[in-house]
C-alpha cells in the first residue's frame, strides 16, 4: 500500500532504534498519550448516531473549530475527495475571524440543510464560539430552540464548558479522550464524525492508522525511527523539513503537517534550550518553479521528503498534438498526466539528491481511506519520535497562551 | 495608506544604506532588470484589446500558467476579491498537472464563454503546453480555427516559440519584457490582463507601485534598506522569514511571496557560496493555532512581519450572546470581527516580541488596487535589495533546470 524509502548517507545504530521503541512503549504504557488508542476507536456511537438523525435531510456540514479542529478533517477529505465514496455534502470551514471569509461561507447557507458542528477541545476558544454567537444570531435561533438541538452537535472534552452548555440545552456531544491533543485528534470524532457524514470508510481509516501502529508495536518499523533519529539529530544543521508532495490532494495535509511537526516540536526542552524544527509544506510540480530553487542551490539545512501517489483516482491523456515551433515538447504527448507529474517527481527527487540534500520518497499505491489513515499514523508516529529525541514535551503548546491572555486585557482594559 | 514600523534592535549605519541605494540605482541603470520600469507601464493597449473584444461575452479567464506566471495574479485577485471593482468573472488557473486537478477546473466549463490566456515567459514550459493541448482536444479546437484566434491570447516573451506559434495563427499576443522574469512580472500584462478582465483598476495598481518606486529613488526608504540589511547580514542566525498576514486575503500572497524569496535569493552567490532564506507564509489568527507556538519557543532563528489591514471591506460584529458555561468569552460581544482579529494581530506581535524575536509591521489602511500594488513593489524591492545583500545574482533560477532535462531524457530513453 505504501512504500517508503529513506536515501540518508548514515549509520544508524541498532541500540538508538531499540531505545526510542522503548521509550514510545513507555509512553503508551503511561496513558498520558491517547492518540495511541484512536485506531482502535469504536465507531458505532457515531454511526448510530447519524443513522438516527437522517443524513439525507442535510446538504452540508459546517465545521466551526480552529487549528486542531479542523485541520485534520480538510487533510483527509482533500486526500480522498475524488474517490468514490464521497458523497456530494459540502463542508464549511469556519476556522478564521476575518469578516469577509464569514460571510463568504454564510453565502446561501441555509440553515435547515446543515448540521452544524462546534469543535473545541477546551470548549472555550474564542474563534469558535465567536462564530456560534454569530451563526445563532444570523439565523436567529435561540437556545432554548428545537432548532438549535436538532442542527448543533458539540465535539468537545467530558466536562468542559462547551459540554455543560450542550448538557443544559439538550445537544448531542461527542468527546474527546482527555488525554488526546487537538492536532493529535483528526481520528476521534473530531474528524470521524465529519468525514463519516462526507461518505468515507472510517473504519477502513482507522484500519490503515492500526496497521502501521501493530507494524510499530511489533517493531518492525526501522525506518520510521531512523528518519527520527535522523532529524533530531539534525536539527541544528538542517533545521528545516520540507514535505514535496506530488499532488494538489495533499494540500491541506501538507498544513495539518505543518501545525503537527510546529507546534509538538517547537518548545523549550527539558534542559531548558529553545528547540524546534522548521515544517514546509510543497506540491509538485507547482514549487518546482517557486521553492525548489532554495533547495537545489540555497543552504544545505535542509530535509526533503517526497510523496508519490503511483494511482491517480482520474486520469488524462496528454493528446498528441504537436505545435508549431513547440515540438520539443512532444515527448510528452500520449502519455498520461499522472505519469508526467510521477515522471516530474523523479526528476526533481534526483536533481535534489544530486545537491547532496538528504532525500526519502513515501510512495503511496492509491490515496483511500486506508492510506490516508496510515498517513496521518505515520506522521503523528515520526513526531512523537522526533519529540523524544528532541526531550521535549510534543504534546503541550505553552507558548501561544500568552497572546491569548494579552488579548482578553486588550479588551478589559 | 501603508505604515511600516521596524522593531529590530539593531544599530544600522548610514553609509550601509547608502550604500544600498546606489547599488540599486545602478542595477536599473544597467538596464538588465526591467521590473523597475514596469510602474510606469502603459496600460492602453491592454484596455483597447479587451474594449475591442467585449468582454460582455465571456464569464470566465483560464490562465494557463504557473509559477510566475499565476501566483501574481492569484495574489492580487484574493487580496482584493471583496472590493467594490471586482466583477463576477471567474479566474480558473490551469497549474498543476495534477489530473483531477485539471478535469475539476473543465467541469462546468463552458468554452464560448471563456477567455484562455496562456501565459508562459519561454514559451515552453511542459505543463502549459500540456495545458493547452489537452484544452483544444478537449473542446475539439483546430489550431487553425476561428474558435481558436477567438478564444486564445498569449502572453510571452517576444520571438518566443509561443509568440511564432500566435504569430502564424493570428492569435493575439502580449508581450513580457525581457528584461522581467516571471517572478517579477506580474505588474505586465502577465497579470494586468487578467486582473483588469476582472475589474480591477490596474493604474491604480500601477499607481501604488509607482509611489514606493518614486519615494525610494528618492532615497525616502531607509527603513527598507534596514529591513534588507537585518536580513542578510542575520542569515546564517536567522535563515527563516516569517510573513504573518492577518486576514485571510494574504493567502496567495503569502505563496507569492514564498516563491519570490525562495527563488531569488537561494542561489550559489558570487564567491561560489550556498547562500539563501527561508521564507513561510502564515495567516492569523488561524495559525496562532499552528506555527506561533514554535516561534515563540522555538530557536532564535526566526525574524517575522506581521501584516495587519486597519478596515475590511465587510464588517461584522460579534453579537452580544452570553453562553452559560462561556461566559468568560463575552468580553469580545458587541466587537466587530475587524477589531477581534486586529487586536489579536496586536496581541500575537507582543508575545513574539517578548521572546526577542525580531519583528515589525505592515499596517494597511484597507485593501484596494493602489496598497496592493504598493504591497507588490515593497517585497520586490526588499528581494532586490536582500539579494543584492547576499552577493547572488537575484533574478536567474539555474537550480531549476537540472529537474527538466532530467525529466525529458526518463521519456527520450
Amino acid at each position: 500500500m505504501i512504500e517508503t524509502k529513506l536515501m540518508f548517507e548514515e549509520e544508524f545504530f541498532e541500540a538508538d532504534i531499540e531505545r526510542l521503541y522503548e521509550l514510545i512503549a513507555e509512553e503508551v504504557k503511561s496513558g498520558g498519550v491517547g492518540y495511541y488508542d484512536l485506531p482502535q476507536s469504536d465507531v458505532t456511537d457515531i454511526k448510530a448516531y447519524c443513522n438516527e438523525y437522517g443524513l439525507e435531510k442535510i446538504k452540508n456540514v459546517a465545521v466551526l473549530g480552529i487549528g486542531g479542529s479542523s485541520l485534520g478533517t480538510k487533510a483527509i477529505d482533500a486526500l480522498l475527495e475524488h474517490s468514490e465514496n464521497r458523497n456530494d455534502k459540502k463542508i464549511i470551514y469556519f476556522e478564521n475571524v476575518d469578516p469577509n471569509e464569514i460571510i463568504d461561507n454564510l453565502k446561501g447557507l441555509d440553515f435547515d440543510e446543515t448540521l452544524f458542528l462546534v469543535i473545541s477541545k477546551s470548549g472555550g476558544t474564542i474563534e469558535t464560539t465567536s462564530h456560534l454567537k454569530f451563526i445563532l444570531h444570523t439565523f436567529d435561533i435561540s437556545l432554548e430552540s428545537d432548532a438549535f438541538k436538532e442542527h448543533f452537535v458539540f465535539i468537545t472534552d467530558e466536562k468542559s464548558p462547551l459540554d455543560r452548555l450542550g448538557d443544559d440545552l439538550g445537544v448531542k456531544r461527542f468527546y474527546i479522550p482527555q488525554n488526546v491533543g487537538g492536532r493529535f485528534s483528526v481520528l476521534s470524532p473530531v474528524g470521524l464524525l465529519p468525514l463519516h457524514i462526507a461518505g468515507y470508510d472510517i473504519e477502513k481509516l482507522l484500519a490503515g492508522a492500526l496497521k502501521l501502529k501493530e507494524s510499530f508495536f511489533k517493531r518492525e518499523e526501522d525506518e520510521l525511527c531512523k528518519k527520527a533519529i535522523y532529524y533530531a539529530s539534525g536539527a541544528e544543521d538542517r533545521p528545516v523539513n520540507v514535505l514535496f508532495s506530488y499532488t494538489s490532494a495533499f494540500k491541506y495535509f501538507n498544513d495539518w503537517f505543518v501545525q503537527l511537526w510546529a507546534e509538538s516540536l517547537g518548545k523549550i526542552n527539558l534542559d531548558g534550550t529553545k528547540v524546534g524544527l522548521t515544517p514546509v509544506g510543497l506540491i509538485g510540480s507547482v514549487d518546482q518553479h517557486s521553492f525548489l530553487q532554495l533547495i537545489i542551490e540555497g543552504a544545505l539545512d535542509k530535509t526533503v521528503t517526497m510523496i508519490k501517489v503511483k494511482e491517480f483516482a482520474n486520469d488524462i491523456t496528454i493528446p498528441d498534438i504537436s505545435l508549431p515551433h513547440l515540438e520539443k515538447t512532444n515527448f510528452i504527448n500520449n502519455h498520461n498526466f499522472s505519469e508526467l507529474i510521477n515522471a516530474q517527481c523523479d526528476a526533481t527527487m534526483q536533481s535534489i539528491l544530486d545537491q547532496n540534500v538528504p532525500v526519502d520518497m513515501i510512495e503511496i499505491s492509491k490515496l483511500d481511506e486506508e492510506s490516508a489513515g496510515y498517513m496521518i499514523f505515520y506522521y503523528e508516529l515520526l513526531t512523537s519520535l522526533t519529540g523524544k529525541l528532541l526531550n521535549v514535551n510534543t504534546y503541550n503548546q505553552p507558548g501561544v497562551e500568552l497572546g491569548k491572555i494579552i488579548l482578553k486585557k486588550k479588551f478589559e482594559d
